[in-house]
């Protein structure tokens, strides 16, 4: 296992990695030029030890194996793993992999947490551009297990599985895509299902505060148990989704044709804003994200209390 | 509260009401013809009494107020309440709601599971149309807090009122729609999500298997515990989904022009049905059932363990 871990970067993504990355043992030196980074990142440390999966960490303790180190070749050296969490600006990420890859040992794992751009762009910088591989996390970075792991292509397949490896050390459930694509997966279908929740916001039939409720009541709590496919599968009854496919499979691209493609002009955006400031108003955002946390917390012991502890079915 | 309850149907929705009205102490008619309706209605009992939110129900105890009416006029006398799960059929339900209407007294609620017609249709053939409504519950129905209620156009509010009271009785989550809308919200939203799942796997990006592993322990986990704009209000941060949108409210548009829009041809099907086979294999429907039910159980519970039992904030 990893023992050495250089995080870049003092964000949200950072912290949650830092903390989770503590909590499961390794030593961490964190890169950041930020003046405060040190009041920062223990800051972080109190806000996500309560939620670390698995029953909670005491900052006190993950602070022995940490370490702020604001020069980055000396936060790099003899790190077995680099985690980057950079501002998405691809030519700041490409300047940073290519010092990166020459401070740190020839065989450290480098892991980038870009939501937006594909590895071998990210190394393009480096003797090898494939060397780069993307672990996109799910905000809050320390609780949500899902990490999409992309390696560049053409990249030894070996780099992958290292990385999975390393994730599932951590307790995250690492998910290789096949290849890149614009957005990743879960980022693209939390979109797809937005555009139809601003339509339906946008057209009167529900308010932002009624939609949400609508899917934490449903399709939310559904799909925190089994996936849309298997959710089909078992809809079609015993014939699965053969039998769901073949009786609603046709219905299917009428129904799409059906959903809305709002634009995001002025007045959507104000009807948006006005109802969330609404549905939120009187509670912080510290309050409303603990409680999220807490949630998800929950949801997670529930399900691995279930038995084999494994969500993905 | 309503004490006698009629429920037209004793298919899967049909069975899920049955046994969670029955356990919330109604007496319940099922009018069905079916001549193993008996049976059907025992085995259905016994299936969802352990997983009735809040802590299972016996089902010897439940068919105490259970009866099997096959003449409708006779199920229907006396009824408080009338929930109907007969086939999307649209001239079937117009025919059943005039024989309902006629049979039941006059300010009995009339309720329909329907996820596709409109109330005002379905009442066609009554006096006053507008006294039918859509109550649309979430398969399985005694479990999935959600039910969608829509008003006939120009119906007294009071109607929508005395369904929404009825509803949260039974411990469930009615939210009112503003009006109708083809496929109502929820079912919209999984269909957004369910076209671009399917793009996903089409272009080969990731299975079938991997796509629910994705969501279960990503959006699945969020949206049981926040719904998507509150997620996005958080993601924000302290500024909030005002801020979220000024920042990333424009890259939305051209996210969703990227969207997929797959055509279900033979190819398309193929995949998808052989993927799953693959993914659902030596599973049987029970088990995975099963499975999914003891799921939603464990995270309904925990989340009303949190404290304020009330999972739509």
């Amino acid at each position: 296992m990893a023992a050495e871990a250089t995080i870049i970067g003092a964000g949200t993504i950072g912290l949650g990695w830092t903390a989770l990355f503590l909590a499961r043992g390794l030593r961490v030196r964190v890169n950041s030029r930020r003046a405060d980074a040190e009041r920062v990142v223990r800051e972080g440390l109190e806000l996500f030890a309560p939620t670390i999966p698995g029953g909670g960490a005491d900052p006190e303790e993950l602070v022995t194996r940490l370490r702020i180190e604001p020069d980055l070749d000396r936060a790099l050296d003899g790190a077995d793993v680099v985690q980057e969490n950079a501002p998405e600006n691809l030519e700041l990420k490409r300047e940073l992999f290519g010092k990166v890859a020459a401070a740190a040992p020839p065989d450290a794992l480098l892991l980038s947490s870009t939501s937006t751009f594909l590895p071998e762009d990210i190394g393009a910088d480096l003797p090898d551009p494939r060397r780069v591989l993307v672990g996109h996390p799910f905000n809050p970075a320390h609780l949500i297990p899902l990490v999409e792991v992309v390696a560049a292509e053409g990249a030894d397949p070996r780099l992958a599985e290292r990385a999975v490896a390393f994730y599932r050390e951590l307790g995250k459930t690492p998910i290789v895509l096949d290849h890149g694509i614009n957005g990743f997966v879960a980022n693209r279908l939390q979109s797809a299902l937005l555009r139809e929740s601003i339509h339906l916001v946008r057209s009167g039939v529900v308010t932002v505060e009624q939609l949400d409720a609508v899917v934490v009541n449903s399709i939310g709590l559904r799909w925190s148990t089994v996936g849309p496919f298997q959710s089909f599968h078992l809809g079609g009854g015993p014939g699965g989704l053969r039998h769901w496919l073949s009786h609603l499979g046709a219905g299917l691209e009428k129904g799409w044709a059906g959903l809305g493609s709002p634009p995001m002009d002025e007045q959507t955006v104000r009807t948006l804003i006005d109802q969330a400031d609404q549905a939120f108003a009187g509670r912080t955002y510290e309050q409303l994200a603990a409680e999220r946390d807490a949630r998800h917390t929950a949801v997670l012991r529930a399900l691995a209390e279930l038995g084999e502890g494994d969500a993905t079915r």
